[in-house]
């Protein structure tokens, strides 16, 4: 089953290393080309996104290569939110009211260096460092690369290159610059930044706070959270405005002020913090972007995969875990039809496309959801109800986190779809005072799924006369 | 009142004429730039956009220049839109049920020259044309530009630049690729093009078909439109898929087939179109992109204006009226702050932005209306309805079209709002039976009113939860 197509992958994170290495299984000769070093070697890029939230669309992707045993034991289960307020208190919103649904923290090097080994074990992946792509010639499906180690300028030359190469990808850029097609993209950035911190492990090695959990201290328009790591220490993000609001990243320029912002907003996550300043200082402020383009093939011959065709805010939880999904999604049209690439790319970015939008968008949903929402009184009392729901009808209700996050053969533009409509019922019938004490549970659900219905309908006939 | 700074304007089209007629008004130094030859003794551009719907927001921006009056001369009032059926049928459908409410086709060209003639009366008015931008450098306020007069390259300083020029803008891609701030930017195209084509004056100099409508073709996916010039022909656009259905630019190749799509499609428009296969190979097929990018302004020295800053596709005929508007509420900014053109710039930006956005969906939303749902009998229902109701309730009901075109006190994006809620309100109260034909006209309204304000009522609710 050797097949004679040369694959070309741009980018060996994430998504370049399960596509290679299932590319590889398919029987393609694979050169997986990564402009930084080997991350199994040498310590890479802290400061930025060290540990991801693993889930079902994720696993799918390990278990199309046969490592999903092999994934688990580098995750560790969050349950749901745990809310932190400024008092101090807590409570956990658990992600949903099914036993077996909960997300993962895992560690990004962890994950990638599993599946980098997994495809250096294939004797048809060549794996190449410290190679930075250049430019890419869509229609001879040849690349530019700079070669690190020996300092020169060197062209590959693929069958199919597929662009792997993230949010500032090559490829794409090279897609943008040709004038051949027109091609849509966009490039939109949030009026927030983020910046990594940490909590370390207690002098014992144990966790600061529950390891199972996703911590979050809602402050309206800014936010801090925090994911847990194998060793014991929680990665911390903030989440602050550029320029707006008394403190922010423009103005948080000493270290007193960096304490007194945290005194103020964060105090109880402050008492975990010994190295706040330093690291304040030491890491830099992320832009936190969403990039989208159409189309992402050319010519037949090279493809956009993973955040280089849809870059995503983080806020869902979903950036790897729906590039994992593009692999499984394009596996099997490249199943169906084999040999046509033309065929093969234009079907997956047509299929797909709907999907990549809703995530992203949902995304940017859940960043209100998260720094604002999850204070509030009617936002918790929507998730105490969907909790019921889950728990009592499991087969009955899936909140939209649900369908989004744990419903992994559901798209997620439907999920988008009725996971919106579910909510305006929701909270429509919360707000207007619809949910009375004496109505039981069951009650309260057909209510919900009454309204939702009546949200749907209505979109339904509107939607294709407006 | 001379004021001191200089004012360097990119672009002397109908954004940038304007603009740098009432910079000038106001007193400033206003060098106004163009990379084609002056439209007034050269003819160019063929096959590309020859006239415009003027409308309310578009005679405002006049008005602020003293050229309501002017401008009126160069105006065919257009009531309605005159469908066509492939039997060749028509029917008028008022754009409104107020008498005074109707549009203007305008020759770009007359406009153009309209507002060049009067800058150029301006002592303080320097127009300069066949110089093209090639970059502006942001943080010095200096621009490039190639003088094709003398075949070589000269740097222009302005106090403030200003860059009015059009969907391709320099100035914008100069932001673009400039590294020090984060850019928001988008390019969507549809998966359709246009292409100009016309119906001559009859050989008595008459106009061919009606003059005082803007005339339709739907068919579905496709259409085309025509509007009327002084000259007594229509300039005609059809609108078609580059790749899809039977009939499409990339299949539309030979004078024959050409005629045979018409003749299935169009065929009265065809009898009325003697030169339809040498103009459809002639003139070229034209892309309809929608363009949005965020911040406008940089360093408090440059700033980007009109389709610049949001260009849109030309379904709801309001691109250049959003540009006039844009000079419009610019000017009134300027008022208040003048001399602090950062604060000039930034509050302009925020002020303006949620309407050009709203304007570039709206006009989305138009394309659909427009080539198919025109067409339907729900959708027709519906604006008869929004006539009877404008006509017998002037004062308490106007459509989505009227609130966008002919309201210009109200931004777009509040014409929006209200005038969705009142499409979905009306087709979903048609859809679901809910008009009865024993309902009084003031009983319809009435129910339209109600339904309106619950569905404006939901969505508040949720606004500030999902």
């Amino acid at each position: 089953m050797t097949k004679k197509e040369n694959i070309l992958i741009i980018g060996a994170g994430l998504c370049g290393s399960l596509l290679a290495l299932r590319m590889a299984q398919r029987g393609y000769q694979v050169q997986l080309l990564e402009k930084r070093p080997d991350l199994r070697k040498v310590n890479i890029g802290a400061g930025r996104s060290i540990n991801l939230a693993f889930s079902d669309r994720g696993i799918k992707g390990m278990r199309l290569v046969g490592l999903e045993e092999s994934v688990k034991k580098h995750c560790i289960p969050m349950l749901g939110r745990m809310i932190h307020d400024k008092e101090g208190n807590t409570f956990l919103s658990a992600y949903s009211g099914r036993e077996k649904e909960f997300i993962n923290s895992i560690s990004r090097t962890s994950l990638n260096a599993l599946l980098l080994d997994e495809a250096e074990k294939m004797p048809n992946v060549t794996i190449l460092f410290n190679h930075s792509c250049i430019k890419v010639d869509l229609e001879h499906a040849s690349a530019t690369f700079f070669d690190e180690n020996h300092k020169k300028e060197i062209i590959f030359q693929g069958d199919i290159i597929i662009g792997a190469d993230g949010a500032g990808s090559v490829l794409r850029k090279s897609m943008f610059l040709h004038r051949k097609f027109l091609f849509s993209f966009s490039q939109n950035f949030l009026t927030h930044g983020y910046k990594e911190l940490s909590f370390p492990a207690t002098k014992e090695g144990n966790f600061a706070t529950g390891k199972g959990a996703l911590h979050i201290w809602p402050r309206g328009e800014n936010m801090v959270i925090a994911l847990p790591n194998k060793d014991g220490s929680f990665t911390v993000t903030l989440f602050l405005s550029y320029r707006e609001g008394e403190y922010n990243f423009d103005n948080l320029t000493t270290p007193k002020r960096v304490t007194e912002y945290f005194q103020k907003e964060y105090p109880d996550a402050l008492a975990l913090m010994p190295n706040l300043e330093t690291e304040f200082f030491q890491n830099p402020v992320g832009a936190l972007g969403t990039v989208k383009c159409y189309p992402w093939s050319s010519y037949g011959k090279t493809l956009l995969i993973g955040d280089a065709a849809h870059a995503v805010v983080p806020f869902y939880g979903q950036g790897m875990n729906a590039s994992f999904e593009d692999v499984v999604v394009f596996d099997a049209i490249l199943e169906k039809h084999q040999g046509n690439w033309h065929k093969v790319f234009t079907e997956y970015e047509k299929a797909r496309k709907k999907d990549t939008d809703a995530i992203a968008d949902l995304a940017l949903d859940n960043f209100h959801e998260m720094k604002e929402h999850t204070a509030s009184a009617i936002f918790q009392e929507k998730r105490k109800l969907e909790t019921t729901f889950e728990k009592e009808f499991p087969l009955e209700y899936y909140s939209k986190y649900s369908l989004v996050t744990f419903q992994e053969d559901i798209p997620y533009s439907e999920a988008m779809r009725l996971g919106r409509a579910q909510d305006k019922a929701i909270i429509n019938l919360i707000a207007d005072g619809k949910i009375r004490a004496d109505h039981s549970h069951r009650e309260i659900l057909d209510l919900v799924k009454k309204e939702t219905e009546a949200i749907l309908h209505d979109d339904a006939v509107v939607k294709n006369l407006m």
